[in-house]
């Protein structure tokens, strides 16, 4: 048996991790495969960790591992969707090794002609750790429900936006406290706009997009909404109403009236039935559901992030690799990958959350509802909640189902009503 | 690229639903690999069905397809541990066919002796169909999760079982009219033992015990209890202190004082408190909860049987197989499963639920009580429901944890006690 050896580039959590249990050996490795760590790069070489960095070659610029005939597979963790680790992905498949990341960033955006270069040259290439950490959600749809056709998938897809909701609610405490314990707690980052604003739900959403549907939308083309409006009363009056309030990556594939595909695809915060499975995912945990035309729905869940849930997507593509897995990295060719495919509003109707911050005054309500009622959208259940203090109050709506464009015209006409003092919070309801 | 000829033996609903797939044509199959029905095998060839028998080699007898040298892989789906199934099986490997089945009571009978002439012969020897239907918890486990070390593992595997409990909760009905009413409808066999009586669980509970330890208790040596017993009230009282009650297959992997393994593992009904993700798995759905050394806890559900996704498993063997997967049946060298591996009673705490049907009648509750005090077993939730009628009462008791002996200690005593009337019912609280 010919020993695979392993270089990583990049020893944060994750890359730290893949290195300590290559060298411990696990259960697979020692029986089926040889398995080596034989070279690593880091930012900082003395930096103190739980492996000695001195058995393996070390390289100051992970560029230069592509060179290195001594490595087979480079594991690319090292993040960031140019730069370094855009530039060691492409040259190392263009220099004939394997390729095996956790980057979501770089697939949501070059992952088609990554997967390109890789098919041409027979390349093993993949990138399971990218998508919900210790869920093997990617094999799970490119293999386990291959035959199936996909036309819905749902995510709870970072922990970080989960676990300040999760926590809001618990603690009964508002968005910008929580955000400033998790950041001392270690789940949220110095910066945590790409989490918190969605983003980097929507770069999962997008490969997610890619293997399900074979269709990649461009992340500049997606509704993305982060949680940052969502305040502790929303969560107060939803968990009233019987939801919670979650950050979803959501697609949808339908045929429109010719007979052609449309993919409707967005990051924002939904109201969930606490009759749905997905409302009960809480704190750092990630899930995914699927609807698929023979298995009918999935659901998954598990860890969505942390070093041992991580390096265990990227071992287990290591071993797919070891095991010379003939891998299509997005189930298909990937000349098939339709990328930067156009995405268009959600067309089902949905039910509506409305907050409205008003002038507590007689006749506000009387406006708001006239304008319901002159775009035929009805009210499903109400909760008006008044400030004594500064004589303002709190509508809460939430309407029967309407299209999206109804509920926008109506809110437009709303924001500028006199007695309107905020921008409405408008939150769809998730069915 | 060499098209693959498959014969499938047995055209129940999962079998026409695979040949209707593969004659239809699904999308891989159209890309990227040529695959072919071209023999099939049934009790009937003139039963009305979706597709035409008279395109393909028809078998009166199954055993003679594995000595047709136009047949790559046979796919069986007859069903049953001993006859036709197993022999065909075994000299289908044994003529250096690939073998595809969804046959659990084989697998969890012969699986092990099955895998290992399939790897002395290099052949592809596949059962994801065996286990949770639509569900691909085999390659989850064997694929997914390889690097990681399982420790428990527990299933809502026998949609028949859990719908029938399901449905009791939902329309307020006995065991029996449910039941009757479940046969009517198709989702209970005529003879139903099978599912409700455990049996089918612990085949399935078995071959995920084989994926997760290496290790394959025989199904004379688990603990097998069926739902027959739980009455409506039993469920109106779980509901009433939060908790559903669930048919599980459940096992578990710990070390002993002397560091070695013990595998418990059984299949029986728990009760499941409401705010765990299993207590709302509900219906004919299925659900796997994994806890794992790197991942964590992973929970997956989805459709447990039906003909659609069952075929959705097959036809995803059979794609692993086109796509040339090396596999170890059981994610191992099959000479490293233990079979007929040897479990012993759970040795954890837990908390337990019991119900008494008593004489209503002073001292029978102190005869009781003063028994859990000799025990040391305490009380959490104590519930008593008076029939004026007979002049008869159920008394429903929460312990607090216990260890089991404790538990059984004190069960014989009180099932002797003069005023009770009928045995005991215990179910463990699942934690």
């Amino acid at each position: 048996m010919k020993p695979i050896k392993i270089g990583i580039a990049g020893l944060g959590n994750v890359g730290e991790e893949v290195a300590y249990q290559l060298i411990k050996g696990f259960r697979v490795q020692k029986n089926l495969f040889q398995i080596e760590l034989v070279a690593v790069s880091a930012k900082s070489k003395n930096k103190k960790r739980k492996i000695d960095l001195n058995h393996f070659k070390f390289f100051e610029n992970p560029i230069d591992m592509v060179s290195d005939n001594k490595i087979d597979v480079i594991v690319e963790l090292i993040g960031g969707d140019e730069g370094v680790a855009k530039d060691l992905c492409f040259s190392a498949l263009k220099n004939n090794k394997a390729v095996i990341t956790a980057n979501k960033a770089l697939i949501a955006k070059y992952g088609k002609e990554l997967a390109e270069i890789a098919e041409e040259r027979n390349l093993f290439f993949s990138f399971e750790a990218s998508v919900a950490g210790g869920i093997p959600i990617l094999k799970l749809i490119r293999e386990g429900l291959i035959v199936n056709e996909i036309t819905k998938l749902t995510g709870i897809l970072n922990g970080t936006a989960n676990y300040i909701l999760s926590e809001m609610e618990k603690e009964q405490k508002s968005f910008d406290i929580v955000l400033k314990e998790a950041q001392k707690k270690g789940f949220a980052e110095a910066d945590p706009s790409f989490d918190v604003d969605g983003i980097d739900a929507a770069h999962k959403t997008i490969i997610l997009s890619a293997l399900a549907y074979g269709k990649m939308p461009n992340v500049n083309n997606l509704t993305i909404k982060g949680i940052r409006d969502i305040t502790l009363n929303d969560i107060s009056y939803c968990n009233q109403l019987g939801y919670k309030i979650k950050l979803l990556g959501n697609s949808l594939l339908h045929k429109n009236k010719n007979g052609k595909d449309e993919l409707s695809c967005s990051v924002e915060p939904w109201l969930i039935s606490k009759n749905l499975g997905l409302s009960n995912v809480a704190g750092v945990l990630n899930a995914v559901q699927i609807e698929s035309s023979l298995a009918g729905p999935v659901m998954i869940t598990g860890a969505g992030a942390g070093g041992e849930p991580t390096a265990s997507a990227v071992l287990a593509d290591i071993v797919d690799y070891a095991n010379e897995t003939k891998l299509f990295s997005f189930g298909r060719n990937s000349n098939d990958i339709l990328n930067n495919y156009n995405t268009i509003p959600y067309t089902n109707k949905f039910r509506y959350y409305l907050r409205l911050n008003v002038v507590d005054k007689s006749g506000v309500l009387a406006d708001v509802t006239s304008i319901f009622k002159d775009n035929g959208l009805s009210i499903e259940s109400f909760i008006q909640k008044s400030n004594q203090e500064d004589k303002t109050a709190e509508l809460v709506i939430i309407t029967h189902e309407a299209e999206g464009f109804v509920l926008n015209d109506s809110l437009s006409k709303i924001s500028i009503l006199d007695g309107v003092i905020t921008k409405p919070v408008c939150l769809s309801i998730y069915s």
